[in-house]
C-alpha cells in the first residue's frame, strides 16, 4: 500500500493564555495565515486593499490556536498513522488529546509525528502558535534579530508591518506502510572534463527490513540509464551508487539545456507488495565562485591588503555573465503564495532574458515548486539564508535553531540544479547590521553548507569584498545620476542597484482614493503606499517627485506623472544593466532591485507591480540584456539644446557563440526628424565578447518636446536594435 | 600505579624500498630529525656553519628507517603497554615485529597504539618515514600545497631549502594501567561582566570502570576552588562542572597580571590505588575581534561594498592595542627547538614591550613549552594554521588531512590563555597563493576552529580586508621611504611590515669566509646568507646595499657598513611601530616582520640573529614600544643643510592608566651641539590615549657628520625620553 493522505479540517482562534482555549475560532485556511483566517471571517477587505494593516498588531501578540479532529483511520497492523506538516510559522506545538507531543521554533524544519499510538477518531489536534518572536531591543525589524523568521514582515521600504504566524505550508495526516522510506540523500560529482557523473545515494528506511529497494535513474527522455534490485534482509540504510558517461548537464538559460534527470526508490515488503516510493528530479552541473577577470591583477601599494573576493559564477566549466534581479517574497504571506504566483512572475524574469534570481534574506524561502520551476526554466538561483539588516545574535539559543532551520533548508534545496549560491543573508556586513567575519552565525551557516552541500559556493553575505548594493535612486540629493555612478564605479558584481518608477494609473486607482491621488503628496494613502518616506535616507522615496519635476516640470495629471517617471525607470534601469556589462569582464553580475513585490506600491524600485503586472522598465531591461546588442554609454540623461550631445557605442554580447560583424547605424531623433550620425562596421565577436566602437557627437537643437532619442539600427539584426530616449531640458 | 615511562635507543637508516631494510643504520637522536642525524654519523659540520645544504637534497627523496627494540617490559595483569608519539614529521608507519600497525599523514597528530598485546621483549619496533610530500607541481613552496607540511623548509628568502624529516616530537613507550585517562576536555564562559566564571569538564577513561575519579581546580596561589569525587559506576564517561565568583583572569603583559590555575584529574581504582593522574594549566580569559574604532563609519560611496573586518583584540572586555612581531621557526629543524630555544627568545620578547607574536604559517606549530611559556610571560599568540603563499588544493585526501591535523592542533593549544587568534595561514587570498573564501580548506579551518574553540576568533588568512602586509625594505626601488609608506597607509592593523638590518660583524665573520666578507657582493657566500636576491621582488634583499650606499656613500670597512645598515633597520623600525601607534585606535596592531629567524642570515628583516642574538634594531622596537613615550612624526631621514628639519611632537599611551601631565622638550644635536628647539606642555592622558602637539622647524645647519639626532626629553620622567637619529645626506 503506498502511503494516503487525509486533510484535516481545521478552525482557529486565539488566547492570551494557551491553557486556555479560545473562546471563539473561525474556520482556518490551511497552508495560509491566521491574519487571512481572521480577516475573511470578519469579512475584511483583504488589507492590499483597503491598506489598512493597524488592525493586525494585535495579532502578533496572543496565542493562536489551530484545531482539528482526527479523522476515522482503520490503523491496521503493520501501518503506522503520521502527522506531517512542511512548515509552521514560527513558534509552536503540537497537542494531541491535550498532550504536547512537539515543540518546534522556527518555520523551515518539517515535521513528522508519529501519531500510530497516541491517535484516536474524533481526538482533538491542536497546534499552538506563539507570538510573533520579538528580540525586545526596540521596533522593525531589529525585533527579528534573535530569530530566523524573515524580517522584511516587521516593515521595510516596500513592505508594511504585517507579520504573518500560521501553518504555511501543507499538513496532514498520513497512513503509511511500518516500513517506508525516511530520507533519501544523495550526492554527485562530474568529472573528467564534465565527461563522467558519478552519483552516490543513500536511503534510510523508517526500520530494519527484509524484501526489496529498488532505485533508478531516468534520464531527460525517460529511459532508465542504471539501477539496481536490493534485497533488504533486516536494513535500514541502503547505499547505491552509479556512473554516467557523458551525462546531459543542466545549464542556466542561454547556455544550453536544462536536462533534469529523476531518481525514483521503491519499497517492496517480502511478498512483493510495493510499501513505498519516491521520486526526486535532479539536475546535474558543476558550480564554482571563481576570480573574476583581472581581478587577480589589481595591484595596491604596500602595506598589501588581500585581494577582492570571487564573484564570478562558472557552471559546467564555463564563466557566465549573470544578468538578474532580486526576488523579494511574491506575496506578505508566503503561506498563500505558490506555483499559481510563482509561475508567471518567473515566466516573465525568463522572457526578459534574466539568468539568475537572488532570492533576498529579508524575505522566507520558497516553496519546492519556486525550485522546480527555476530548474526548468533555467533561471539560476542565489538563495539567501533568511537573515537581514540586524546584528543576528551570538546567543546559542539562536544558534541551535539557525543551525536547525539552515540545515533544513540546504536539505530541502539540495540537488536543485538551479539553486549556485548559499548567501548568510543580506547586507550583514555593514555598517547598518554591524555583523563582521567573527559573528557566530555566519560561521556556522558557514559549516552547514561545507558539511551538508560543500560544492555549492558560499557568500557570508551581500556585498563582500568588491561587490557593491546600490545605488537606488535616478538622481541622488547631490544631483547625480544614476548613470555617472555606475561608470564611476568598478564592482567585480552590482547584486543590487535599483531605479523607483511609480505602478501604472490604473493600479494607482485602485489603491489610493480618488481625493488623494494627484497631485500626490506626503502623509494619507501616497505614504502608506511607499511613495514618500519609505526608504529613510531618502525623504522623497519612492515616487521621487522632485526628481521627475526635475528634469520634466510640474506634471498636469497623474497619467503625464506615470508617464515621467516610469520613463526615468526604465531608461536609468537600460543604462545600468548596460554599463555593468560594460564593464565585463571584470564585472561579472548584474542583478537590479527588484524583481518583484509583496503587495501593491504606489511606486517602488520593483520591475513588477503586485501581484505579476510589468511595468515599462521591464521591456527596457528586456532590451538591455539580449544576448546582443548595440549599446550606447552616455554620460548623462538631461541635455540643453546647443549642448554637444556624445554617445559612444558598443555591441554587447554574452554566451557561448560568436556572431559576425556587421554595421551599427546611429540616428538622434529630436522631435518628428531623424538624423543619420554615425556608421560603425564592426567586427566579428568571439564568445562572450563586447566591442567599444567611436563616439558620436551631435549638436542638441532648438525644440519644443521634452525628450529625444537616440537609436541605434544594426542592418539585418533589427534584433540587436536598441533605443534610448534623453531629456531636453527646459531653461 | 601511574605510568611508566620507557625511553627507546633508536638507530636510523634510508631505503630506496621501504620493503628492504637499510643497509647501514646511524644512532638517531629522538626527538630529532634523520638530516641531523645522518650529519652527526658522517661527522658533517653542522649546516648552518658552513651553509652546504646542497648535501641533505637526496635524503628527500628516499625512505627513512627508524628502529628500536621493545625492552623488557613486565606486562601483569591489568597493564597496557602504549606506544606514544608526540609527532613524526611527515608520512609514516609504525611497524612492529615486521607488521604495519598505524599509517598516517601528518606531524601534529599525535599516535598513540596499543601493544599490550603484540609487543613482547626483544621485538623490533619501526617507524618509516616516506619520503617529503610534494604536490609535483613545480619546485619550491609549491611542492608543500598539497600537505600541510611547513611550507618555509622548501625554501624562503630568509630559510635554505632543507626539509626536516622524523620523529621530531617525544616519543616513547608507556606501561599504564587497563583503567587510564584518555581525555580530559574542558570548556569555559566568563560571564556576567567577568565576574562568574563556569567551567564543565569532561574525562574520557580507556574502559567503563569502577572506583573513583577526583578532579579539582586549583587557583593561582594553590587553594582548592572547587572539585569532586565521585565514584564510578562501570562508567568511561566523566563530566564536571563548577562556578568560580570573581575568578582571577588572565591578561596580556602590560594589562594586568596572568593568572594560571591548574585543573587536576586522579584515577582510583576499588580498592583506592591511584591508577592515573593528568593536570592542566589553564588560564581564563574572554577574547574577541572587535571593530576598529571609526571602521563602522567609513563611509563610501555607492554602490558600497562590506565594511572592513573586525581587527582589534579585546581581551577581558578591553581593548588592547598589539604590539608584536612575527615568530618563525627558531629553528630550521622544529625537533631540536625546545624550551631551552624558546626561553631566551621570548623573554627577549616580553622586553621589548611586546604582547603578541603571530605564529606564522610557513612554519611548524610550536611544542607545548612555547605555548606555555606565552602563557607565562602575558605574550598572546596569533596561531597561524601551517599553510602559507600556495593555493592548498581542494582534493578530498589533503582536507582529510588538514581536518585531522588543525584538530590535534586546536586541541593541543586550546585552554592556553595566549593563544587568542587562529589564522588559516599566511597571504593565501593574495595573488601569489590565490585561494579565496571559496576554498575549502579555509572553509574547513573555519569549521573545526567553530566546532572546539568556538570562543577563539578566527581569521580565513592575513591579511583580510582592512589588514596590511608589507612594505619590507626602508627605501623602495622609486625612493620611497618606509616612513612615507606607513603615513600614507590607513589600515586596520599592520600585520607584517619590515626593514632589513646586517647581522653583527661577529657574526658575519663566524658565517662569511674571509675573502668575501667585504667587500659584500651578489653570488658565494653573501648570497647563500639571504644578503643577496633572496626576495625575488628586490634583488638588493636583504643586505640592500644600494640602500644604505644612497644615504651615506660607499662604507670603507665591514664595520662601517655594518652600523649604518643596523642604524637604518632600527630608526626605520621605530618610525613604523610608533605610526601604527599614531593611527590609533583606528589602527588595532602593530606586528613586524620579523622577530626571529631559523639559521643565521648575514641580512634579514629579523630583530634577533640565530639562535638569539639581538639586533640593535631590538633596542629601537623596545623604545618606540614603552606603554608611555614622547615621539616625533618626521616624514623623511635624510636631509640636507640649509633645508628646514620638521617633526610633529606626540605622546604614546597605551594600557589602562592615566598620566599626568608632563612637558616635553625637544632638542636637536648636529655634531656636538646641542639646541633646544622646542617645549611643549601636554596635559594628562586618559587611558590608552595619544596626544598630538606642535610641529617644530630647524634649519638644518652645515656639517661633517653623516647624521645628527633629535631628542625628546620629558621632565621628571626620563624613562618616556626617545632618541632619533637622521642622516645629513652630503651633495
Amino acid at each position: 500500500m503506498m502511503p494516503k493522505r487525509y486533510n484535516l479540517e481545521w478552525s482557529v482562534g486565539y488566547t492570551s493564555d494557551p491553557s486556555v482555549s479560545p473562546s471563539k475560532t473561525v474556520p482556518a485556511s490551511v497552508p495560509g495565515a491566521v491574519q487571512l483566517d481572521w480577516a475573511r471571517a470578519e469579512g475584511w477587505p483583504h488589507f492590499w486593499q483597503d491598506g489598512d494593516v493597524g488592525r493586525y498588531a494585535w495579532m502578533e501578540k496572543v496565542y493562536w490556536v489551530y484545531s482539528a479532529t482526527v479523522p476515522k483511520v482503520a490503523l491496521e497492523e503493520g501501518k503506522r498513522l503520521f502527522f506531517v506538516s512542511g512548515g509552521v510559522d514560527y513558534r509552536f506545538l503540537v497537542r494531541l488529546g491535550g498532550k504536547t507531543l512537539h515543540a518546534q521554533e522556527g518555520m523551515f524544519s518539517k515535521v513528522e509525528l508519529d501519531f500510530s499510538h497516541a491517535a484516536g477518531d474524533g481526538q482533538l489536534l491542536e497546534v499552538i502558535v506563539f507570538p510573533i518572536p520579538d528580540s525586545g531591543l526596540g521596533e522593525g525589524r531589529i525585533e527579528a534579530s534573535s530569530s530566523v523568521k524573515p524580517a522584511v514582515s516587521y516593515g521595510w521600504d516596500f513592505h508594511p508591518r504585517l507579520v504573518p504566524s500560521g501553518i504555511w505550508r501543507e499538513t496532514f495526516l498520513e497512513l503509511r506502510e511500518d516500513t517506508h522510506i525516511k530520507e533519501l540523500n544523495f550526492d554527485y560529482v562530474v568529472e573528467e572534463g564534465l565527461a563522467l557523473l558519478r552519483l552516490d545515494l543513500s536511503v534510510e528506511l523508517s526500520r530494519a527490513a527484509k524484501g526489496l529497494l529498488e532505485w533508478s535513474l531516468v534520464d531527460p527522455q525517460g529511459a532508465v540509464v542504471d539501477g539496481e534490485s536490493i534485497h533488504l534482509d533486516e536494513q535500514s540504510m541502503v547505499d547505491g551508487f552509479c556512473e554516467v558517461h557523458d551525462p546531459e548537464l543542466w545549464w542556466p538559460r542561454g547556455y544550453g539545456e536544462q536536462s533534469l534527470y529523476s531518481l525514483t526508490v521503491s519499497v517492496h515488503g517480502e511478498n512483493g507488495d510495493l510499501l513505498d516510493a519516491c521520486s526526486h528530479t535532479i539536475g546535474f552541473r558543476t558550480v564554482r565562485l571563481v576570480m573574476n577577470h583581472g581581478a587577480w591583477e589589481d595591484t595596491t601599494e604596500m602595506p598589501k591588503s588581500r585581494n577582492v573576493a570571487p564573484m564570478t559564477l562558472e557552471l559546467n566549466g564555463r564563466r557566465v555573465f549573470v544578468k538578474g534581479s532580486n526576488w523579494v517574497a511574491p506575496d506578505v504571506f508566503p503561506g498563500v503564495a505558490g506555483e499559481d504566483a510563482y509561475r508567471p512572475l518567473l515566466e516573465q524574469a525568463a522572457s526578459c532574458h534574466f539568468n539568475l534570481l537572488r532570492c533576498w534574506g529579508g524575505a522566507a524561502v520558497g516553496k519546492p515548486s519556486f525550485f522546480e520551476l527555476c530548474d526548468r526554466l533555467g533561471l539560476m538561483v542565489w538563495q539567501d539564508f533568511p537573515l537581514a539588516c540586524n546584528c543576528y545574535s551570538d546567543r546559542p539559543e539562536f544558534l541551535d535553531v539557525l543551525g536547525e532551520e539552515s540545515e533544513s533548508i540546504i536539505r530541502q534545496l539540495k540537488g536543485h540544479p538551479s539553486v549556485v549560491i548559499w548567501c548568510g543573508g543580506n547586507e550583514l556586513y555593514n555598517s547598518w547590521s554591524g555583523m563582521t567575519d567573527q559573528s557566530k552565525a555566519i560561521r556556522l551557516l558557514n559549516k552547514k553548507c561545507l558539511e551538508i552541500d560543500p560544492d555549492t559556493p558560499f557568500l557570508p553575505t551581500s556585498p563582500i569584498m568588491g561587490a557593491g548594493h546600490g545605488g537606488y535612486l535616478f538622481r541622488d540629493a547631490s544631483g547625480k545620476e544614476c548613470f555617472e555612478v555606475f561608470q564611476r564605479a568598478r564592482n567585480s558584481a552590482y547584486v543590487e542597484f535599483g531605479v523607483p518608477g511609480p505602478a501604472s494609473v490604473e493600479k494607482l486607482r485602485s489603491l489610493l482614493p480618488e481625493d488623494e491621488l494627484f497631485p500626490p503628496r506626503p502623509g494619507g494613502a501616497w505614504e502608506l503606499r511607499h511613495g514618500f518616506g519609505a526608504w529613510d535616507v531618502c525623504p522623497e522615496s519612492w515616487l521621487c517627485l522632485e526628481v521627475i519635476e526635475h528634469y520634466f516640470g510640474r506634471s498636469e495629471s497623474i497619467e503625464e506623472l506615470v508617464q515621467w517617471g516610469q520613463l526615468l525607470q526604465s531608461e536609468g534601469l537600460k543604462g545600468l544593466f548596460e554599463e555593468a556589462r560594460r564593464q565585463k569582464p571584470y564585472c561579472s553580475m548584474a542583478v537590479n532591485w527588484c524583481f518583484n513585490e509583496p503587495w501593491p506600491a504606489a511606486a517602488n524600485n520593483s520591475l513588477i507591480s503586485w501581484p505579476c503586472e510589468a511595468k515599462p522598465a521591464l521591456r527596457g531591461v528586456k532590451q538591455s540584456c539580449r544576448t546582443t546588442l548595440a549599446s550606447a554609454r552616455v554620460k548623462r540623461f538631461a541635455w540643453r539644446s546647443g549642448e554637444l550631445f556624445e554617445a559612444e557605442l558598443w555591441m554587447l554580447h554574452d554566451g557561448l557563440d560568436s556572431v559576425k560583424g556587421d554595421r551599427v547605424e546611429a540616428y538622434l531623433r529630436f522631435e518628428d526628424e531623424e538624423s543619420f550620425v554615425l556608421g560603425w562596421y564592426f567586427d566579428a565577436l568571439e564568445e562572450d565578447e563586447n566591442r567599444v566602437g567611436p563616439v558620436l557627437r551631435f549638436q542638441v537643437p532648438e525644440m519644443e518636446a521634452q525628450t529625444f532619442r537616440l537609436i541605434l539600427r544594426v542592418e539585418g539584426r533589427p534584433d540587436w536594435n536598441s533605443e534610448y530616449e534623453f531629456c531636453c531640458l527646459q531653461d
